[in-house]
């Protein structure tokens, strides 16, 4: 634990499971998103495009390793912890394989968009140590510039392309919920810190719809009906 | 052209579409390498090594920038110059597609070597800005040592795995002579600079000698017959 970490919050070991898992997830979540990004880069229609996505993929990278320092600050081993959570990355991963590069880019944004909105709503409930931690890490790199522009110049292009994203965003989104379901099932530590933190089902409630409120916004910048 | 580049060398068309060539072929080099150390990660026995191999692809990735620049001063289209390469690339790689984590990781190490050393020897003919350009995207950031740390340890665990990673190793260098073979023969520009830089047939005879000498200390590092 860092000197300017809360000694107290971290005394209570239901706490520091929550922190762990947390951390965790958006470790394994970088990695998975690398693997991902670099699966995507395969789809690209040009070698610049490719570079860009390759981009991508590296930026993730690049911000495992504060997470990993921290998990190990927290007396955790930091590859068992993101392992935990490798069956439910994998499972919305095989449930939503991209057919095609327009495919890939909607979900790369998309997808992470959900994820990291959840995991904001989190972090809002955590000392201001560890909230700053996946703040930073969930900072978006120039992504979601990229995808919006290339996605809306491909519906101009093609406009009947609009209807077949439309369903895939729909898709990622239940996939998403199904997934997100099943891992907090397991995770009793996050699960009491998501109700503690909105205060009862009501807040859990409230969480619900802005996290929705803010894809429906990304659909529209996409040019997409959520 | 930077300010400091030798202005009398790029007004030799010649020579300039050599150093567009070299630029080029590093650069696609390492986006190749990127995808390659991203399949690599796949077969990784541990979130641990799967990271490192990542973060390795990641690397490369990060050198790519300023050789577009550099290839963009020399008025050349830097994707175009790189995509000049692929089917080179792409050859090696579909006839050298490793089918574990250690012939993987051999690859890497052998393969980009003999391509690293192949670039050296050609950049000791250029200008010194070009030169040094060439020698710092060409800088290993760790991935040798790692590999040979784990190639040692798996064939002390496995002694057998040194006879099939011996011949994978004559595999690869067999596969790397014949597609440079092929590039050069389409490349007048760098044939030329490579014979105008060793002086004559003897010179490029030393030269391969050099490269070959380098590949067997590589061989040996790792506890192989070359």
């Amino acid at each position: 634990v860092t000197a300017s970490a809360d000694p107290v919050a971290f005394s209570d070991p239901v706490y520091r499971e929550a922190v762990v898992d947390l951390l965790a997830a958006v470790g394994y979540g970088e990695i998975s998103a690398f693997e991902r990004l670099a699966e995507d880069a395969k789809l690209a229609p040009s070698l610049e495009d490719k570079l860009v996505l390759a981009t991508f993929a590296s930026q993730q990278i690049g911000k495992v390793a504060s997470l990993r320092t921290r998990l190990e600050e927290l007396g955790a081993d930091p590859f068992a912890a993101m392992e935990s959570f490798r069956d439910g990355f994998e499972a919305f991963h095989a449930h939503t394989a991209p057919s095609d590069w327009w495919e890939g880019l909607v979900k790369a944004y998309v997808g992470d968009g959900l994820a990291n909105d959840f995991y904001r709503e989190i972090a809002a409930f955590l000392d201001p140590d560890t909230r700053d931690l996946v703040l930073t890490s969930l900072e978006d790199t120039g992504h979601a510039g990229f995808v919006v522009e290339r996605v809306r110049a491909g519906i101009a292009e093609d406009p009947r392309l609009a209807g077949r994203l439309a369903l895939w965003g729909r898709r990622l989104v239940g996939e998403a919920i199904s997934q997100t379901q099943h891992v907090l099932a397991d995770r009793d530590s996050l699960t009491r810190l998501l109700v503690a933190g909105t205060g009862d089902l009501s807040g859990v409630g409230a969480l619900i719809e802005r996290i929705t409120d803010k894809h429906a916004e990304r659909m529209r910048a996409l040019g997409l009906d959520s």
